[in-house]
């Protein structure tokens, strides 16, 4: 299945993939599921805004089903395991119980849910989101890409048919297990190749805007100068400096400066934060701080910034009782936290028991073509999907 | 002549001007100056590269010309009047000496050197430098702009036939005189519409890189993040403590960011520094402050930082001489330096005398669509240029 879908996006250069949703390496993507689905007799079913579930409903299964899989697009460069990890393997654990002769009693579905990193439309798991109307219409109907293009064109001109709502094929699952790669070292450290997630951090993306006064780089005498480049670099050092301090994480990694002309002093600024922590207040707290010192920075430099939440996500618990079901099956595998947010978070969010398998990754990088999986650590994976998969649907 | 040139390249939103040379906006601008030079008889000579000569020859005018003109291309959202004002008033003021019956004794050109600005080959003086062979063929053959099209490809794909080298036209030229609008508020102090330059102060633009290891802004612990975009923003902080320091100008104003998602910590920043000064020593010991500043923090970030010098232009003193005789000229007018690069410093450069004059901008601003100049003044500025061309043509 690998050698299917690892040349599509790669860059050549870097290694890494590149798999925007709604485009056409993360399409060819999307095809390639397909195949491997039908290949397999599965039934396909797609809710009309990219995601999609494999039904494996063999005679007699019956009632709601389990769902494992995960996604398929990526950052801009990123790793060949995040996310397509999660759904090749959940095909591969089916090839297995097939092969051990096991029925389930339930449907077991694989799905996909599209847009997990929000590479393109900025919002984390739009996907699974839409899907369980934690998002609503209107806020997802006005979502631009980077070239001003809307999510329902984006959807519709792929051949979709968003109704961009709560996607009734969810309804059937009972239970969803989401296979990932380690984004961390735990694992390493654990000599463990399979963790269980308990929870996932509370997480948020946050606009910055830093608003100047353009002018010419040689002409103009620096005390004449309002240049929001200096409000972004303070603020910058400032969120690293308050995550540090505050045990959480903070990331500028997006900048857009306008004009962006080497001789001028840009107009604007804007940048991106990601902050993450063990709970919301704490991210919140640090969201605050930051916010604060860049005022007062933009203060003396005669800037504005001003700060609009794109995303923010709570703290995930998994289900407790699943999670450690799990662990058991899996020989007291250890239970970990996750700085990431996920798919599984959302339908746990939504009512939707879930839970989360990590595969051990030895750089503990991801987001980079750095990012990697032992093939036996994989083969392990899909072992203990298979072993879930025979507990909690037959 | 306002009228045919105010819309091209114009941005409805901000009002501000978009006209990168050898591309749509740009040719425009060049096909108006070859209209206006054909309606008042003038000869045009091109040069292959995209710099031009409009030379007005009355009969019994013999020798090497007096040479006025400006430039015709913007900054990406710059002002109206930075290089058009100083064409169009060569054009006027050709037209008052007609008026008024004065036949110049040499010939008059009205000059365009193309790529002033450097907004698209990052060579401020692009055409000047290449003109009087300051950049050398090789270096110009090398250069690319953002799209990765080479500088000869986009000469020769609107029509240029570019030789890279030396402008047999400027052999014809004795002396340039550049009007062009102030790049600060000198003039509006002194309370004088018209000024005239001293020197162009020493400046330069640097490409620092920062190179760090990328990963997942979620799940990547701080401390073991190398992130270079913590040493950009210390190093964009330093430049600007250490230019007011001493006395000089550094600006960050254009930064490209590697891969740019939201979640994910960059492998690279690129920043570009423009940094100037009164004398070039000045502005080399700033460079290599704010690299040395750059080093260390890369250091404690466990990144790297590399400074490749990509254009380098010494202080120009303009010619005493003929700077002295405008001022008296003109009814004495004040003698100001200027933090900006000109044309008319590098032709001064390369042995050809020049001086220019500046129009007051009463808010001081340029390179943004706050540039601005009183229609009084540009008048004064047209009275100016006639005056000076009286005296040295005739």
């Amino acid at each position: 299945m690998w050698k299917m879908l690892l040349p599509i996006g790669r860059n050549a250069r870097t290694g890494g993939y590149s798999r925007s949703p709604f485009a056409s390496a993360e399409r060819e993507c999307m095809a390639w599921y397909g195949e491997e689905a039908a290949r397999r007799d599965l039934e396909v079913e797609y809710d009309g805004q990219g995601n999609a579930i494999a039904w494996w409903r063999p005679e007699g299964a019956a009632g709601r089903g389990v769902l494992v899989g995960s996604h398929l697009d990526s950052v801009d460069d990123g790793g060949a395991f995040d996310g397509p990890l999660g759904v090749i393997s959940s095909f591969a654990a089916i090839d297995l119980l097939r092969d051990r002769g096991v029925v389930p009693t339930k449907p077991v579905g694989v799905g996909v849910f599209v847009e997990e990193e929000g590479s393109r439309f900025g919002i984390a798991c739009l996907g699974s989101r839409l899907a369980t109307g934690r998002i609503d219409a209107a806020t997802a109907a006005g979502l631009k890409d980077a070239d001003g293009t809307y999510l329902l064109d984006a959807m519709t001109a792929v051949g979709c048919e968003p109704s961009l709502g709560r996607s009734a094929m969810l309804e059937q699952v009972e239970v969803f297990v989401e296979l990932h790669v380690e984004q961390g070292r735990d694992l390493v450290h654990r000599l463990r190749p399979i963790g269980v997630a308990s929870a996932s951090w509370a997480h948020g993306r946050w606009r910055f805007d830093f608003a100047g006064e353009p002018n010419h780089a040689g002409a103009t005498r620096m005390e004449d100068r309002h240049d929001p480049m200096l409000t972004y670099a303070m603020t910058a050092l400032a969120a690293n400096k308050q995550a540090r301090l505050g045990g959480a994480r903070a990331t500028f990694g997006r900048v857009t400066v306008e004009p962006n002309n080497t001789n001028a002093i840009p107009s604007r600024v804007q940048a991106w934060l990601d902050a993450r922590g063990a709970d919301a207040e704490l991210v919140d707290r640090l969201v605050a701080d930051i916010g604060r010192q860049a005022g007062q920075r933009a203060e003396r430099d005669g800037t504005t910034v001003s700060v609009t939440a794109e995303s923010v996500s709570p703290t995930v618990g998994f289900d407790v009782g699943l999670s450690r079901r799990i662990a058991t099956i899996l020989g007291d595998a250890p239970v970990i936290p996750t700085g990431a947010g996920h798919d599984a978070a959302i339908l746990q969010l939504a009512g939707i028991s879930s839970a989360m398998l990590f595969v051990r990754n030895p750089t503990g990088v991801s987001h980079s073509p750095a990012e990697v999986a032992e093939m036996a650590d994989c083969l392990e994976g899909v072992e203990a999907l298979a072993q879930v998969l025979e507990d909690l649907a037959t």
